[in-house]
C-alpha cells in the first residue's frame, strides 16, 4: 500500500503555499538528483537550482521566489525544515504491541502508563513509573525508582540507572547509559576511596541521545540535560554537569564533572571541557577544541586551549609552516650578525 | 525511617576527634551552602572558612585547628575522605534478593558462591565461577569459564568474555566490555587474516570500571588492570596493555597494544597512548596528551608529543600569538634589508 | 586431551616448506621467548634471530634463508601470517548449540538458516532473516526486517537496528550499534526538528567491528562499510559514511556524516573526520590526525589540519621550541634596533 498525500494537505501541514495544482497527488520525498515521477524534492542550496528544472520530480519544495521551471510548488521561508517536516508525514512508524510482552521482566511494584511496551528481555525494576505510550526495547534496564516521561523510546541494551529522571519524547538510543557513577575517590594516601555517588541524572523533554553515550550520576544532586538538547554518540557527560536547553553536542564529547553548558550551544566532534569552568549560551565551539577555562562571551572557538576561530584557523596554517620560519629566523640571525662585524669593522676603520 | 548518628559514632569510623558532645545525633551530610539542622557537613578549602559560620549545620568536619565557630566538630587529618566515609556510612544501600530469580540463566556447569544475585535476564555462561556475595544485573553476560570475585557488582548490559578474570569488590559499570578480540590482523597482500585472540583480561581486586569502557583480551597472554585502579567511561584499552595499581584514568582515554602504564598514575580525559611504550610509576599527564614514546621519568606531561607539562602551557600559548610572532619576524627582515641597503650605500660612498 | 600436528600438516596448511624432519610433532604454538618443548614458535623480525638459537622451542617458522640454529623449521614468505594462521589451526573453537535455545524470543515471522544458534536473552524481531550458522550471543538484539548472512557472529549485547544488512563473516563484539539514528536537525529558529532517519546501514562480507562501536543508518540511503575492513572499539561512524574494502581504522576513530574514506585506507587511533570529504585509497593517517578536508593523493598524514606526517613532525618538534623560538626573536629585535641606532648615530656623524 503506497500512501498518497495531496500538495494542499502537505502545504497545510508544512505551512506553505501552493503554485500549481493543490490537488495533484505526491507519494513519497526524492532527492533532487535522484527523484522519479510522483515524489515531491525540496531545494535548500540556490546554487542547486538547476537540478530543478532537470528533476523528474511531480513537486518541489522552494524558499519564496525562487523558480519553479513549470513544477507544482510549495513556497515555504525554510524548505530544509519543511522536508523533514514532510518526510515525517511520510514515515510509517511501526504499530508497537502496546503490552507487556512474554519475556519481559516488570516488578509488580513498577507503575506502567497507558498503551506502554515493553519488549522480551527488558526489565523494569522496583517502583519505576513509566508513562504513557512509553516503548522499552529488548534489553534495555530500568533500575529501581527511575522515572520516564509520556512518548518516550528507550532502544535495546539501554541502561537507566536507579532513581534517575526521563522526560517526556526522549529518545536514548541503543547502549545508552543514563546515570552510572561519577567518578569521584578521595586519596587516602596509598589507595583511591570511592565517594559514593548518591545523586541523579534528569534529561529534560525532547532530548535525543546517541548510541552508547554516557551520563553519570552526580555526586548528591543533579546531572541534568536541558529540553530539547541533542547529543550524539560516544559521549561522555561527567557527574553534575548542567547542559542547557536546546544544546547539541556532536560525537565523542566529553564533558569533565561540574561544568555548565549554556543554551543553543553548538559542539563540535571530540571536544573536551575541562571541569568546573562555564560556557555562554550561543557558544559554537569547533571540532576537538579543549575548553580549559570558562568562556563568558558567546562566539566561534576552536583549539586547545580554546580561542577565537579565526585566530585559531591563523595559528594553525602558521603551524604547518613553522620549518620555514625558523629557517627565515636563522637566516635573518646570519645576516644581522654579518651587519654587526661589518659595522664593528667599519667603525674600527673609523676609529 | 531516618538513620541517624552520634559525632561519636562517626569520628570513631573516620579516626577524628570530636571537639563539642560527642553525643549529638546528626542525620544526614549537607553542603556548606545549603547545610539544613541535624546535618553535617566538612571543609576542605581553608578559603571557605567563611562559609562555616553562616552554616545551619549542626556539626562539621574540619582538619585539625580550624575555627569551629561554635559549632560541634570532628577534627581529622583528610576532612574529604573523611566525607567519603561519612557518605558511606549513611549510604542505604539496596538490599540484593541473593538468589538466581526468574528469568535469569545460568548454566547448570556454572559455580555460584554463597548470597549471588542474578537478575532476571542476565546470563552466566558453562563452568564460570561467580564468588560470594556478587550481584549481576539484568542483561549482563558471563561467557563460559569466566571468574568473578568476591563482592563485585556487575551492571545491567555488561558482557564479561570467556575465561576472563575479575577480582574481588570490582565494580563495573554498565555496558562494559571485558574480554573482547585484540585488534589484531596479519596482512596478506590482499586483504587482512584475523589473528586469534586466544589471551584472556585480568582485572585485580578494588577495581572500578565506568560505563561503556573496553577493554581487550590479550593475543596470547594477559591484559592486567592493576589492583585499587579506576577508569572512567568510554575508555578504551587495547590487547596485553598492563596497567599498574592504583592508576585512574579520566573518560574518554585510549591505550594502544602491549603498552604498560605503571603505578599511582592519573590519566587525563582523552589521552592516547601509542603502542609498546612504557610509562613510569607516579606521571600525570594532563588532558589529551599523546604519549607517542615512553616515560621514564615521573612528571606532569602534556602534549602530542608529550612534553613537561609547563613546557607545553608555554609553547601552547605562543600557538595562539603565532600570527603577531609571524608579523615581527616578517618586520625584523624588511628593517634588515634596509639596514643593509643602508650599509652598502654607504660602503659604496665611503669607496 | 592435547591436539598435535606435524610439521608437514602444518607446512601443507600454510604454503611452507619444512627443513628438518616433516614428520615431528608439535602440540601448540609458543613465543620466542617462552616457549617450551613440543611448541612452534616463529621468527617475523630478523634482529631476534638469535632468540631462535635459545629457544626451547621444537621447531621454528622462518622466512627463506634464515638461519635454522638446527631446529626443525618451516620456511614461508610471511611468517607473522604464518603464524596466524598456525594459531587458527591450532585453535579449539567453542561448539555452539546450533539451536534457539530456551529462554531466547525469536519473532514466528523471523527467517532462520541452518545450524543457527540463539542464545537465552537474544532477540530476533519480525521477518529478520538469519544465514546458516550465525551465532547470536545473549542479550544481542536484532530488530525487524535485518539480515544477517552466513556464519557471522553477534556477540553479547550487540544492537542491530531495523532493515540493517549484515553480511557473511561478520564479527561484531560486544555492545556494537548498528543502524542507530544519524544525528540529523533542522533548526526552525527555537528548537531543533528531527530529521527521520530512514536509511539503512551495509556491512559487507569479512568485517569485524569492535566494541561498543557505533555505526549509524543513513538518512535516506545507505551507510556502507566495504568488504574486509576492520574496525576497532569506541568507533563513531556517522549517517552516509562509506568506508571502501580492507580499510582499518584504530579506535575511538570518528567519522562524521557524508564522509567517504577508500580501500586500504589505514586509520590511526583517535583520527577524526570532518563530514562531506573523501580520503583517498591506500592513504595513512597518524594517531588523531584531523581530516578537515578531502586527501586526493594517498600518503601519510597527520596534524590538525592534516599535513604530510613527515612536515608534521618537523612542524611538532619546533612547537615544543616556540619559546626558544620567541626569545631569539625578541633577542634579534633588540641587535637591530641596536644596529639601527649605531648607524642613525653614524649617519648624523657623517653628515
Amino acid at each position: 500500500m503506497v500512501m498518497k498525500l495531496t500538495l494542499r494537505e502537505i502545504a497545510e501541514h508544512i505551512g506553505g503555499k501552493v503554485i500549481g495544482d493543490p490537488e495533484t497527488e505526491v507519494c513519497g520525498l526524492g532527492s533532487l538528483d535522484d527523484a522519479v515521477e510522483g515524489q515531491i524534492v525540496f531545494l535548500a542550496n540556490p546554487k542547486l537550482a538547476g537540478k530543478v528544472a532537470q528533476s523528474k520530480a511531480t513537486a518541489v519544495i522552494l524558499p519564496p521566489g525562487a523558480e519553479g521551471f513549470g513544477k507544482n510548488v510549495i513556497e515555504t521561508k525554510n524548505p530544509y525544515l519543511a522536508f523533514a517536516k514532510v518526510l515525517t508525514l511520510f514515515l510509517e512508524t511501526k504499530s508497537q504491541p502496546k503490552t507487556v510482552m512474554a519475556g519481559a521482566f516488570v516488578s509488580p511494584e513498577a507503575v506502567l502508563g497507558a498503551d506502554v511496551t515493553v519488549y522480551p528481555g527488558a526489565y523494569v525494576g522496583e517502583r519505576a513509573r513509566i508513562g504513557d505510550r512509553v516503548v522499552i526495547h529488548p534489553g534495555a534496564v530500568v533500575y529501581e525508582d527511575a522515572v520516564i516521561g509520556d512518548d518516550t523510546v528507550i532502544h535495546a541494551n539501554v541502561s537507566i540507572r536507579e532513581r534517575c529522571r526521563i522526560g517526556k519524547r526522549v529518545i536514548l538510543h541503543n547502549g545508552v547509559v543514563i546515570g552510572s557513577d561519577g567518578f569521584g575517590y578521595a586519596p587516602d594516601g596509598k589507595s583511591y576511596y570511592k565517594i559514593p555517588q548518591i545523586g541523579i541524572v534528569v534529561i529534560e523533554d525532547d532530548v535525543e541521545v546517541g548510541a552508547n553515550t554516557t551520563i553519570d550520576r552526580a555526586a548528591l544532586d543533579k546531572t541534568i540535560i536541558g529540553r530539547g538538547s541533542k547529543i550524539d554518540n560516544l559521549v561522555q557527560i561527567a557527574h553534575n554537569v548542567v547542559v542547557g536547553e536546546n544544546t547539541v553536542m556532536a560525537a565523542q564529547v566529553g564533558v569533565a564533572g561540574s561544568t555548565k553548558i549554556g543554551r543553543n550551544v553548538t559542539v563540535g566532534g571530540q571536544v573536551a571541557f575541562a571541569g568546573h569552568v562555564t560556557v555562554a549560551d550561543n557558544t559554537m565551539l569547533g571540532g576537538r577544541t579543549g575548553v580549559t577555562s570558562s568562556i563568558t562571551e558567546a562566539g566561534i572557538y576552536s583549539g586547545l586551549p580554546a580561542i577565537p576561530h579565526k585566530d585559531w584557523l591563523r595559528s594553525s596554517i602558521i603551524f604547518t609552516r613553522l620549518p620555514e620560519m625558523r629557517s627565515s629566523l636563522t637566516a635573518l640571525e646570519k645576516r644581522i650578525k654579518e651587519l654587526e662585524g661589518l659595522l664593528s669593522e667599519r667603525g674600527a676603520n673609523d676609529a
